[in-house]
């Protein structure tokens, strides 16, 4: 029953350790150190989840990856009392806050490390588009896999997650025209697009482009 | 009662529209068009939140923001049948896709679909380069404005809104030398570090440098 925590040193995976010993949960860590010159995460991570990425937690056999999933996720099960109460306007603001850390704050923050450590490493243009195509590459494999065997994202019916993954999947294969190396992602978007709402949704869309 | 959807065309509002047509809930739409030209959101949107960004949703006098936020909550209270039964595996493989959109898949998206707009226009370096710091200051003096009047982000006292912000605000101040820039900020994040439980996260962390 006890969390086995995949901690990988200066990364994200602080959140949960730090979420763990503030709830006083008891977990196992297995530990996963960067490479010294590269900065990377170990090989080794991906054994674990195929984004080999930190934090990965296990519990009662399941992997959770994305640390706003693992700190939604702890709380609603072991520590109660570092949520404000559900279905108050407090709850809303405090997942306001949730997503608003990995979304809108992370973005230009991380835009900045990786511009400062071009310029004081003389990379250049390359380290971001590189590190850019390498996690795209990465993240739509995964994806891809992932939907091979699935018609939604999570099974057999569109729900609220699909509707989170649509834009994204959307904008990757119109403006990044990626459709051809990732046929389940294609034909994932075209089964979003053929739902009626989504249908309702393009009549809105070009209501207001009138 | 009913939601009102401020709307900006061509933006990841398209997922709360999306969300309310399936769901079949009561909106009222509030449209926005970006600029021809720049394809920047227009200041309107500043007036009913200090982002400035869409989506943004109105209900019950509370006006919520973040695509994942609005997605959680409008589910929860107007579309449970988008969401598999809460305390489920199911459910948590869920919220790992709702996390995964904005985190892992949107950041490599975005960075891609810079870089081609830079290659296509002749603009280079700069434009990601600007677009980081207008993005970073808006988003940096919002946290720094709301923390002037509180101790923790959602009141007084520390819960998983903080732990998924720490490290996005230690990442600042520690690799951007921000802390001046924001001073709120900077107090905030001594607070964090003065809890018991980080300083445990340092001992764990600081034994597996050795």
């Amino acid at each position: 029953m006890a969390v086995i925590l995949h901690h990988l040193n200066n990364s994200r995976s602080v959140r949960i350790l730090w979420l763990l010993e503030e709830a006083g949960i008891t977990y196992d860590l297995v530990r996963y150190q960067r490479d010294a010159k590269t900065h990377l995460a170990p090989d080794s991570l991906k054994k674990i989840h195929p984004l080999g990425k930190s934090p990965v937690i296990e519990i009662d056999g399941q992997v959770i990856t994305e640390s706003g999933a693992i700190v939604e996720f702890l709380i609603a099960r072991f520590a109660p009392q570092l949520a404000p109460a559900a279905d108050t306007p407090q709850y809303t603001e405090y997942l306001q806050w949730i997503h608003f850390a990995e979304s809108s704050a992370m973005l230009p923050v991380l835009l900045k490390v990786f511009g400062a450590f071009e310029k004081n490493t003389g990379t250049q243009l390359n380290f971001l588009e590189d590190y850019a195509e390498t996690e795209f590459n990465k993240v739509f494999t995964f994806l891809n896999d992932t939907l091979a065997e699935r018609e939604f994202i999570t099974g057999d019916a569109l729900n609220g997650a699909d509707i989170m993954l649509g834009f994204v999947v959307s904008t990757a294969l119109d403006q990044l025209n990626a459709g051809d190396r990732f046929p389940h992602i294609s034909r994932y978007a075209q089964r979003l697009r053929n739902t009626q709402s989504w249908q309702k949704v393009l009549a809105v869309e070009s209501a207001g482009n009138r």
